[in-house]
């Protein structure tokens, strides 16, 4: 049965293309995406998939149920684009000026579709059934997972996976990890409002240079001290801001920055950490100092079991030539709160191209269009083999 | 012959106000005094006063000869604007955009004019001779003071009074110190330059906001530890600048300041030190620190003996009805140099206004006129008893 | 009259340098003075000279009463020692183990029961009354002064004067100071409780030494920021005490040091501002920080008109070669009690020895004797012509 | 031929006890452990196996050669005891005061032993060849593994395989990690020497608190900004102390602690980095600060195929129910050295006692003594598998 899917897929692989670079041209901004909705809702009605449309906002969710007993199992792909002008000179780039496809979610939609429309075609032979979740807005936090797991993207689901092509891992590699493999990104801001005055005149102000400074120094002691050196933790002051004339002291200073962490109890402590040095700082200094914390998605922690049934059959997919357990990223992805309801892993697919290769979110992104087929075989038989 | 001094200057009090009128609504800025200089010119030319032009600049110096022998006394008024928008309402306000007389120096003009009028007039009664220098250029360093110095103002001159009219003075008081009544007023710029990069990866950086948030709390360390208890210091850093997008991680911070102080020892320590603490904190850290310390004018320091008598004097001025030790200001002068040179001294001529008042700089600054008339009186009667 | 009793006190010179000599061979520790107080007591008991004994603790207080009309003005002189061993080679060296006269409190005495001495036996031609107070415990706060002044030792005193022989003034120099004379020196402790730990688990600690280091830093920062740059203050962290293992995280820390500043609205200023710190930092750290300040004696504040009534006086008292405006003395003496309750001032009497010189408190401590002299005329030079 | 040795290992498991508590009642100290050196060259001779007495120290290595060809595959177990008083109250307490092994090599080698006495019984059935390192001083840097490898312990051996007895793992349970499974352990001495001084004259001194406050502060930022944060770290600051009267400012302070790290690489960086951080703030604070690193082990990072080998043999080994994938350990061993040198693995064998739990080096100290039968059979598993 794998054997027929794979060779269906390598026939289809045109098709993959053509979608793929379809959807580049036409590409849509987190929570904007209706018309790449209705593309892929025709796509399936066309077939005569089962669907629900506009789930949790511009989500879509296909489901194809086998001829015989299994688990259901979910497959996601996002399909939102980024604010950037394309940059690369390509046929297919974007025909929407200040919008790309440049983090791959119209190759994980090419992938999943033309995977579906195969799997729709053979479901008689196939055991269990498979949800394939089109997730709108990945990109911009609050996110569409979320939003779709709460109108019942994943009820009655027993597994899922899910993949993301990748730019700078080489081709024909998977990389998997057990455990946290993208991290918890959280951004803050803080405001020290302490008292200005003329340079000369320290003791009638409240100095929010040196308050904002004493602020920066305290914060970098949590990683050092309350973090555990067994966890990961990133606490990034980007901007401190007071600009002033050189004999006026500040009135104000502004910081903001972001935090990184691979469990939520490790975030949880560092937010309240910050709000205690935030705090304690304050008084020991007599200003007012504002600190926000917000939050973006959680990290993706796969789970230990179909990660490890997912490396193993990755070993046997044609075109993969190294399955690495990767150490984490530092980026974040909704597919976090998936994996928080349920078992799953999540996974990302090498796609580094033949010529220049750019980070994602970069104006010349560009994909390896091949590690599309890779993806969709190693999915697909993740999808089918999981009930035994 | 003092009364007689004070008597002429009473019945000169409308000319005094008319010239200070005149040059309040025909300010000119720092080192473009040209109209101004050729104005004080003009006014000693009629009276046939022997004056020296275009000294070190825009200077003017007139000198009068007394009949009697005596000693060579100078005294000094400056006569620069500000580049400020006049915003009072005044039948005298300012003619010219965005300059004006915010400080004061037309009425120490006018003052000046009118006193040098009357000793000139009754030369041959006074002893001594009489150093009347006109300066340019107080407001913006590196000032009028030194340049008319060194093109000789004070070639043969004894000894120097000067005063400033100060309108958050109460009207009727005059302000002396001994040793410093103004501060050296310093200013400097540092440049962090560390190595930007992802918010997630500080390992493949160095942060110039945790950097320069150290240099903030280890420069505040010298005016605690490294100053003399007894002495006066302020190391205020005015601007802390490094603007980033949340996830990056700062290349460079920039930071500026004043440093005040009321010796040279203290000025050159400060100096030093924060050379000092900059160099080692590039090291400790791994960054390089750019440091610049931009000297301005030197401390105002009195001279006791010549100070003792100008406050015994005004004690009997007319219209002065407290001689007021007062504690020195934080503010700088460019009189510091003449003081460096020669014995004198300086003070404050109380010249609150009745209604609202407003600091020296302020766009609404005005003085009280009378004050000038208590000025003149004071400065006259040190220039003219000084020699017994 | 003023001649008379320079004559009388240099007829009775030797009596006071025996007097001097025999306090210094019997000293006593502050507060167990009880036979010096015998001493004085009989010695003023056999000239007939009204007593109070016993005042506020081991005081004395004599009363002279004058036959003219006049002020009462009380002297003061204190007699306690120190607990130091002795350590110089003379003949009037302490018989007492560990105890000396290493201030010159015995010097003090001796000049005023011979000053007193003679002022008795004059007495019937001299204006006023004379309040010759005796005092205990200077050197160990809370102090003889306070004691005695809530006994009643100022009760009817219109102003007083009071005076330390200097061992590191040149003799012949009397120095006098308008304003803060002697610092308010305070003391303080803090203990930073923290959870100590394995080394290698800092997560699960309260790193008390991070935490007092954190604390160190901010207070440096209150004498830079939080006082005025016209003011005086030190701030000195003299011990930091956390020693373990070198694998073990540090449970608890421990700062002590002293304060030092010359007007109560300083000191004031600084103890909330350390407590204000201390509070923050406990908070910002999730430390207990315990913060004790201790108040030692105030500062010493001498009175404009009677200060410059003693310089003025001083100029002519026979002996004195330069009367000094001194910078304030960084020390402490509860003669500042005196000063919060009446006018008068204090000063310093220059006792510089021919010899090797000895800070005041060092175990070979010795002044020049011929100072006492000096410090008699002084004395009663202000005490008898106060009433002009 | 497994079965037979686990067979004659619950055999022999009388006489592991036996041996195990003859060694616990005689205890001896890291690098004096001479007659516990001879008892296990005694027990060999007595078999007829080739051994090498004082190799490297103390170390003693035994020689099987199995009858059919294979690998040559050590076994290590070290043999000091620790100075610390025994207090636990058992038949087999330590009878040698202030010596105890409480740390578990006692089982360690008693489980060797024995199991070298079976593989010698077996030895013509057996492939390869077997070299038992009975190790000297593991306690003590720096330890004798290195010593014994420089006299060429580890010549000619393919393969090596160590475990430890943990008292506080769950008897029945291995513990394995690919990469370090435990820590370097590095220890820092650190002197900041300044100029003493009057608490009131901080500018006459250099403030060895102040000082010593700084580098606590700067040395915390290495670990949040300089470590990969996918990397650990720990760098604990253990003691401060600068002891001084309250009005004394600090000559000296003293700091010493340790660092933990799992990479060459990171301990590497740590040190080079805390160096920089101490020439630094010596320069910024104008003090002198000897700095020094004393390096313990290495980190112990296991080898990827010899440790999913041990994982997956370990399964089935008679009284394993769990074989556990763990977290590193902040601890160090210098088993590291071995691994350095050749591929091996090194695990934890479960040895929780029934009652009271006590840590490693606690003074009540144990384990579980049918922990050793297991650590023999897994060993002894290992040692004759891996030829395959």
């Amino acid at each position: 049965m794998i054997e027929k899917i794979f060779a269906e897929l390598d026939n289809a692989y045109p098709e993959m293309v053509e979608i793929r670079r379809h959807l580049h041209m036409n590409p849509e901004p987190s929570f904007q995406e209706t018309k790449t909705a209705k593309y892929i809702r025709d796509f399936y009605e066309d077939l005569g998939v089962d669907i629900r449309f506009g789930v949790g906002g511009n989500g879509v969710i296909a489901t194809i149920r086998g001829g015989k007993p299994g688990k259901t199992v979910a497959l996601r792909a996002d399909f939102d684009a980024l604010p950037i002008q394309d940059q690369k000179e390509t046929s297919y780039k974007s025909t929407v000026p200040n919008v790309v496809h440049a983090c791959g979610h119209d190759g994980h939609t090419a992938t999943l579709l033309v995977l579906g429309k195969i799997l729709h075609g053979l479901r008689d032979e196939l055991p269990g059934t498979y949800v394939l979740i089109h997730q709108h807005a990945e990109e911009l936090a609050p996110g569409g997972a979320k939003p779709m797991i709460e109108d019942g993207a994943l009820d009655g689901v027993d597994v899922i996976f899910g993949t993301h092509l990748w730019s700078t891992t080489p081709f024909g590699r998977i990389d998997y990890r057990t455990g946290p493999i993208m991290a918890a990104a959280d951004r803050f801001e803080i405001t020290v409002q302490g008292r200005g005055g003329h340079g000369a005149m320290p003791h009638e102000t409240v100095d929010a240079v040196v308050t904002g400074a004493q602020l920066v120094t305290s914060l970098q002691q949590l990683v050092a001290r309350r973090v555990d050196p067994l966890e990961s933790a990133v606490l990034t002051i980007a901007s401190f801001v007071a600009e002033n004339p050189f004999n006026i002291i500040a009135d104000q200073s502004k910081l903001n920055g972001t935090v990184r962490s691979f469990t939520e109890e490790t975030r949880t402590l560092m937010e309240q950490e910050m709000e205690r040095v935030a705090k304690g700082t304050a008084i020991a200094t007599n200003s007012d100092i504002d600190f926000k914390f917000h939050r973006g998605y959680p990290p993706v922690v796969t789970h230990e079991k179909e990660t490890e049934f997912l490396r193993d059959l990755a070993e046997d997919v044609p075109g993969v030539e190294e399955v690495f357990n990767c150490p984490p990223q530092m980026g974040g992805e909704d597919f976090a709160y998936y994996l928080e309801e349920i078992p799953g892993t999540f996974f990302f697919t090498g796609a580094m191209p033949d010529g220049e290769v750019y980070p994602h979110h970069h104006p010349k992104f560009d994909f390896k269009e091949e590690a599309m087929l890779i993806a969709a075989k190693t999915l697909g038989k993740a999808a089918v083999t999981c009930h035994e």
